[in-house]
């Protein structure tokens, strides 16, 4: 992929031939050859490159055209704010919801949230309703045909699978890829490991054919809960689920997105001046003056604002591309650039803002949050 | 305890005199004072001394005295056969259930079973239900008022705790009790503690009153799941477990009764013939000749016969200390003795294995067997 003519390519995954050639990460491309063949629409992260690799995401997509019950599973770790980092997901969740008809599961974990992270029970409990839940609502996800649960309010079947799992892990298995083995890491991952699986369970609805979206950081974790879809065999016939690995969304300075970072992250619930001044104050790529930027052009693939329009607040890809190259060819500078951002963005927090009230109403009405 | 002249102390406890001031386990001989003070039933192995040690047995007795909810508490590994050793454990639990009016909880330890001892899940559950629990049935616990269950079939807020507790344990805690720290052994260890801690909950009948009879080499487990309830009271309101600890039965050459010594150890379905060849090569404490033994008298002490009568072979502690003296006065030898416990135990197995085929049924009946 050649950096300089590519509107899409502005992301790079560290370490990309690697994931590739070392642990069988496929590429993403033949994928979208399967769907235009199969008639099946194509995302926008998908097109835009976002979604860059996948496991068995192909027999994914053939038992969806066959009909078969299929679904999408994502966690969230209720704590901090929701942002656009977690909006990526949710758009792909939604997708596969509207565009595939496929039965959308969403785990609140709050069980690591208080093992790992020690966060208070009320408290999790508490955020993954009205920050989690009521932003994947308000940004669109159908509460109805949504599936959201507590980790710690699953029912006998899902715990069967953590148990029966803790016997087909090494120590040795665990340490390289958790570091260390903590009672709590070990209940956790395996915890995560019978979220992704149960769902296959005739008790949740038998959805023999799952996809996770995911980072490429959190793929050492997917192929252990492969491995366990297979070792369990001889008690439960479950098949390996599949993967999407996806880019992450930037912070505005370049560097992580994070509810710990939050000078260089936009919230959902940002006060619009607030998320104005973040936005104004972002990295970019600009050169040092206005006649130089004039000169030499801008530089997409190192813009934060960029970001933004990659990956959605620009719809159209037209209109994406043509910003791509007025920034290259000098034309578009950066005061103007965020000003138009701003327009975006603005435009989009007023409508999620305004629908959040009635979707958090809806959050409590929907989800069954734990006793205790 | 001179043990010259105690004919109920002829087990000895190894590092009896730390487990008690080192490690808080309290002596026993208070609680029969209590017992006596309150009108209750003192059982067999409290009178002879086979029940030791206890922790907060005072408080439990309090409670039930004042009519709270209070309940025992036993697991067991659904490995191997049903033996005398178990038996121990029931005989304490229908003390319990008959004497004090105490509910029987019963784990069987299904998902132990299959994560740490590799047993495969339908062998575990057929074992779990025709061996151990028809058995206990067969000795006369009465299946109408106990609950038996499976640790992979036990619902939400049982799991709960597990997920819970793991944030309240630390590596190290975990590597002191257990030696090293498998996924499969601290998911085991946290189902123990759960076992133990959830019938406090209101969904298992609130029983805020829970002892637990175990050996002494299961000190560490109680020490953490007592610890474990105290860390998770900002969450929920959980009493300290108590405990009694027993000596152990030993097996016929004087050391372990095990499933895996099949030779030392009566099973009760051990064929009569099958039973009384075990007996008769049983390890006594008899000298070098008749002659030798009249003179200097045997010693029960070392006698896995005696072991026999003074776990309940003999029911009667005239006759269990006429038995003791007649052995150390030389009066009676080592065939007569052998010959006579066959005949208790041949009337004890013939009864219980004539019980034994309904009670399987009644076992299969009451008990709510995992379907994975």
């Amino acid at each position: 992929m050649s950096r300089s003519i590519d509107p899409w390519g502005t992301v790079k995954i560290k370490d990309y031939d690697r994931l590739i050639e070392v642990f069988g990460i496929q590429p993403f491309r033949d994928i979208k050859l399967l769907l235009a063949r199969r008639g099946l629409p194509i995302s926008l992260h998908m097109r835009r490159g976002i979604i860059f690799g996948h496991r068995d995401f192909d027999k994914f997509l053939e038992a969806v055209s066959r009909g078969e019950r299929a679904a999408v599973l994502t966690g969230f770790m209720p704590s901090g704010k929701f942002h656009l980092g977690h909006k990526l997901t949710v758009d792909q969740l939604i997708y596969y919801q509207r565009e595939l008809g496929v039965k959308v599961f969403v785990a609140l974990a709050d069980a690591e949230a208080y093992a790992v992270r020690r966060i208070p029970r009320k408290q999790a409990i508490r955020v993954a309703v009205e920050e989690y839940v009521a932003s994947m609502i308000a940004l669109g996800l159908d509460p109805e045909k949504t599936e959201f649960y507590f980790q710690t309010n699953r029912g006998t079947p899902y715990y069967r699978l953590i148990q029966l799992a803790s016997g087909k892990v090494t120590q040795s298995e665990f340490e390289a890829i958790y570091g260390d083995i903590t009672p709590a890491k070990v209940v956790s991952a395996l915890t995560q490991a019978a979220d992704i699986l149960h769902v296959e369970l005739d008790e949740y609805g038998g959805y023999r054919w799952v996809v996770v979206p995911i980072g490429a950081d959190q793929d050492p974790h997917m192929r252990l809960t492969r491995d366990l879809a297979e070792r369990l065999s001889q008690e439960i016939s479950l098949n390996k689920p599949s993967a999407t690995y996806h880019k992450l969304i930037r912070g505005l300075d370049g560097g992580k997105m994070s509810s710990s970072r939050p000078d260089y992250t936009i919230f959902l619930t940002d006060p619009l001046d607030v998320a104005r001044k973040k936005l104004m104050a972002a990295l970019t790529g600009g050169r040092a003056t206005a006649e130089e930027q004039r000169r030499l052009g801008g530089v997409p693939e190192a813009c934060t604002v960029y970001d933004l329009y990659l990956f959605g607040l620009v719809q159209s890809d037209e209109e994406l591309a043509r910003i791509y190259e007025e920034c290259r060819s000098g034309k578009l500078l950066c005061g103007k650039c965020k000003r138009y951002a701003w327009t975006l963005l603005e435009e989009f927090l007023r409508r999620v803002q305004e629908r959040l009230p009635e979707a958090r109403e809806t959050a409590w009405r929907i989800v069954d949050a734990p006793r205790f």
